[in-house]
Parts: C-alpha cells; sequence; structure tokens
C-alpha cells in the first residue's frame, strides 16, 4: 500500500548555493542534488542548513519548480516546508505535494516560545486539512536549539492519533539521544524516526529508526548511506566511528559557512562558499584549518569534481 | 530637517482581528485603528503582539494597502517588516515607505540563533541597500524572549554610523531597563529609545528616551498618551502607578488572547477573541478572572463601543 510507504537512509539537508548578487543559483543546486543522488542520499532541501529560513517563499517555490522540471527524482525529496504562518507553511506544502515530493520536513511555527502542545496542534491539523490531500506525509522537524519550540512526544501522539497515514515520521535535532530512544520505545506503528545526524545512526537504526538527516551528509554523504545499508554487518562499529571522526572535524567550524567551503574546495568551485546574511564565511585560518584536517583524514567526495566539470 | 524626524509618544502594536475562517479581517482593524488614533496612541501593526509573525507577507502588504487606503494616517504607523529572510524584509520594507509610514519596527532575522553582530549587520545593510529610499526609517526591534537574536549596544553603533538618517530607533523589549539605561546612556545623537512596554515609561521619559510600544496600549492607550505627554507633571508618579496595575492584571494572563477577549468584550464585539494558532484562546475562567479584575480596577475603553456601534 503506498499508504505505508515510508522514506529511509541518509538525507541531506542540501547547502543553497547563492550567485554573487546572493540570489539562488538554481543551476548549482540540480547539480548538487544530481551528485547526492549518486552517493545514495536522499534530499531535504530546505533544510536547516540549507539556510532555508533565509529563503523566501517564492525562492522556495522556484527552486522546486526547478529542481523537478531539471528531473530530479521526487521520490528522494523531502523538502522543508514550516513556516511561522500557516498561510505559507501550506502554499509551500502544497506545492510540494502537487510536484510529488514523496515526504515534507515540518518546522513547528517558531516564533512564539512557550506556546502550548494544544495551539502547536491545532497549527499543524489546519495545515494538514489546508492542503487536503492524501499524498501529503509529514516528517516532524523537532530541533529545539535553533526553533526554541520544541515537538513533544505528547504532540507526536497527538498528531498520529487523528491524521496516522499523514503524520509519518519525525527528524530529531535535539542532540539528545535519550529524546530518540524515548520515540523509538513508543513503537508508533509505521512512524519512522530519523536522527539529526550520523553521530548516533548506528544507535538508532538497531533501536528500530529509519535512519538519519545531516549537515554532514553534504560532504560524506556515500560513507553515510553505506552504514544505513551495511548496519547489520561487523564492520558496522567501525563505520560509525570513521564518520564520527569526519563529523567532528567539520563540527569544530560553524556548520553552514564550512560545509560550503568544503563544497567549493571539492568541487573546485570557489562561488559554493558564497553564504546569506545573518550567516557570515570562515575566515582563511578557518578554511585552512578545516581542509587540512579533513585532509588528513584522507577525506574524499568522490565524483564531485567531475559533476561540475 | 525632515531627516530630522523621530516617532515619539504611545505606540500599540495593534492587535490583529480574524473572521472565523481565521482570514485577517480589514475591517476591523481598520476600525480598531482609527480607535487608537482617537487615544493619541500610534499604530506599530504587525508586531509580536498582533500575531505578525503568524500572518504571510502577501496577508502583511493587503492589511497594510487597506489602512492606507481607508485614509489611516501614515505619519501615525510604524509596522512591523523584520522577517526571516533578506527578500521578505525588503519586500515588505518598501511597500511600507512607498506608502508613507514614517517608521517600520524591524526584527532581527530569528531562525537561527548564535548569530555574529557581523552578520546582523551585513543583514540589515543589505536590506537598507536593496530599498534604497531615504525616506526610510528603521526601529530595531530588540526582543530576546522571543526572537533569541539580540541587538545589542555594538551592532547599533555599527549601524548608526553607517546609515544615521536610516537606523534612527529602537524598541528594547528586554524587560531589563539597565539594557534601556545603557541604550540612553549613550545618547546617540537623534536616536529614539522606546520602552518595550509601559511599566518603565516615566523612567525612560527622563532619562531621554522617546515613549512606549506597548501590548497594553491596546486596551490602555489614552492613559499611557497622558503620560507621555504629562510626565514632567507633578502627578506623573500616579499615573505611572494606575498604568502598572492595569499592566499587571492583563499580563497575568497570556497577552494575546487576554488582549483580544478585552477588546471583544469592551467593544461588545465577540469575534474579535478568535486567535490564529498557534496561539489558543482563553480559557472560559481566565476570561472571567480577567475581566473580573478590570471591572474591579475601574477600567475603561473610552469611545471603542461606540467606534463598533
Amino acid at each position: 500500500m503506498s499508504g505505508q510507504q515510508r522514506m529511509s537512509g541518509v538525507l541531506s539537508p542540501v547547502v543553497t548555493p547563492f550567485k554573487a548578487d546572493l540570489s539562488v543559483d538554481a543551476r548549482r543546486l540540480t547539480e548538487q542534488c544530481r551528485w547526492l543522488l549518486t552517493q545514495d542520499c536522499g534530499l531535504a532541501v530546505f533544510g536547516t542548513n540549507s539556510e532555508a529560513n533565509s529563503l523566501s517563499a517564492d525562492e522556495k517555490i522556484g527552486l522546486l519548480d526547478a529542481l523537478v522540471g531539471a528531473g530530479i527524482d521526487t521520490a528522494r525529496m523531502m523538502p522543508g516546508t514550516g513556516a511561522c504562518s500557516i498561510p505559507e507553511t501550506v502554499a509551500l506544502t502544497a506545492h510540494a505535494v502537487t510536484l510529488g515530493c514523496a515526504g515534507v520536513l515540518m518546522l513547528p511555527p517558531f516564533y512564539y516560545k512557550g506556546v502550548s502542545d494544544g495551539g502547536l496542534y491545532r497549527h499543524f491539523a489546519e495545515v494538514i486539512e489546508r492542503v487536503g490531500d492524501s499524498r501529503l506525509k509529514i516528517y516532524l522537524y523537532h530541533i529545539p536549539p535553533m526553533a526554541q519550540v520544541p515537538i513533544t512526544l505528547d504532540l507526536i501522539e497527538m498528531l498520529i492519533a487523528d491524521y496516522p497515514d499523514t503524520v509519518v515520521g519525525i527528524k530529531d535535532s535535539s542532540g539528545d539521544w535519550a529524546n530518540t530512544k524515548a520515540m523509538l520505545d513508543r513503537h508508533w506503528p509505521n512512524f519512522a524516526v530519523f536522527s539529526g545526524n550520523e553521530t548516533t545512526l548506528l544507535d538508532n537504526l538497531r533501536g528500530g529508526g529509519a535512519g538519519c538527516i545531516s549537515a554532514t551528509a553534504n560532504v560524506n554523504p556515500g560513507a553515510i548511506a553505506k552504514l544505513c545499508r551495511e548496519w547489520r554487518d561487523p564492520g558496522a562499529e567501525a563505520q560509525q566511528a570513521a564518520l564520527n571522526e569526519i563529523r567532528a572535524a567539520v563540527a569544530a567550524y560553524p556548520m553552514i559557512p564550512a560545509l560550503k567551503e568544503i563544497v567549493a574546495h571539492y568541487a573546485d568551485d570557489p562561488a559554493w562558499a558564497t553564504v546569506r546574511p545573518p550567516m557570515v564565511p570562515l575566515t582563511a585560518e578557518q578554511r585552512s584549518g578545516l581542509l587540512a584536517k579533513l585532509a588528513g583524514l584522507n577525506f574524499e567526495m568522490p565524483g564531485l569534481a567531475a559533476a561540475y566539470a
């Protein structure tokens, strides 16, 4: 039954390339998505690390159209569509569903703090009713360090009680394994739990989770996807340790500009390093430190330079 | 010189009325703005307590057009125009300037946390350059409890150094008088410091501040405006004490639904109580407790019912 399909494996919150005038660069984004798919990595475009909340609703709709128009596989796409307002969330979500995206990753409304689970339930329910399409598959996005508005276990249970075929999973970016484990331990039927990064991937898969959606999947997608496929194998612990080493090297720097510097370097395409305010680029010192550390780990992005050649 | 004009006195972050289907109600908003102007209260529409971050950019532009089309005085208007993205902030800000609004109240981009003053400077500078209109007058909006992204004294000094005729004031909703006082003590030329609520209004005016922009100005505007005019008079302390009593009565409840229940009650117009998710209405018990407390304080909203008759 198509209603029972859930996304799984590794997805990347694809970094968004900008031109020199800070406008979005659909061509480079398409190339990057094509390369990620060759690495068996799905496309959570418009995530936190995509600078999605520095893009307008119109820019996101335009980029989605460009990606789908270029033939990017919608079965591997989980665009972020959660905005602060119901109308904007509905517009982007409905557009993603119409284009055939297999899922959407949905932030809670994140301006007002201290709101109740009941109020958040009403927000999500209103979005679902207005989109009004059985193809809609929502993966909730729990990221309290940024949103400051949590998606609690109680809220999840309220939503899946009323919308079991629509609210089908979550990305847990709490950074708190106990929270991820608590969700797994509820054993909600057909509910896909994604880790917010790959450092808990093996634990998550062993506990019945679906995979991970991770910033560093922008640069290390193939190795993360491999562990998603081989987590039952004897070498899984060693694979996890190697993933953690790369992750730590990148996470020592501000994440978004670091990811873009890495792509720029390995694609030999300096334009990739551009960030939109309020982000700032890495300093020259940070950049050289990051790249030296990765070189020391024999880090590679196989096929990336060829994708841009 | 028109370049030296600054807004002052009391402004209300006007609560936004919704119809039963949660769409915005331009007619009721216009009536409310007309009434506030009769109380000598300016119009900071699209503030935090306007549920502005639960409105789409298109809804805000439509409401601005409706207000100005209905003849509301743009010299008294300071709409909130700060969004997370540069394109949306520019679009709404430019529209407000074109319509002739005397100022705009601008949030920082509030999704990404832990961003640098340098990154925030680049955001505001980019907005100013793109709007590219000498009529633009920005009042920065410092509200760390909600935005979680502060506007520091250093950032203000960076901005007024480069844009002294554009960045002309601030609303300090930190709830920290020491921060407001620190801004006053810098004596930035022609820089208007507004308190985030009326409980520090007298202190702020005595320190050289411009006035206040306060949630409770939605319901108690006339008395707050009176203190703005009479703060040098012997009765000022007593006026301040009376304002604080009303403020405390309202602030004992969730602010946005409380304000709307008060307007609904004193306008005899129950539709005003509708809030948009993630806000939730007051319970019946909260509502009766709030209204009983205000009645006990002989609270009135003079002329409001007539405005809706």
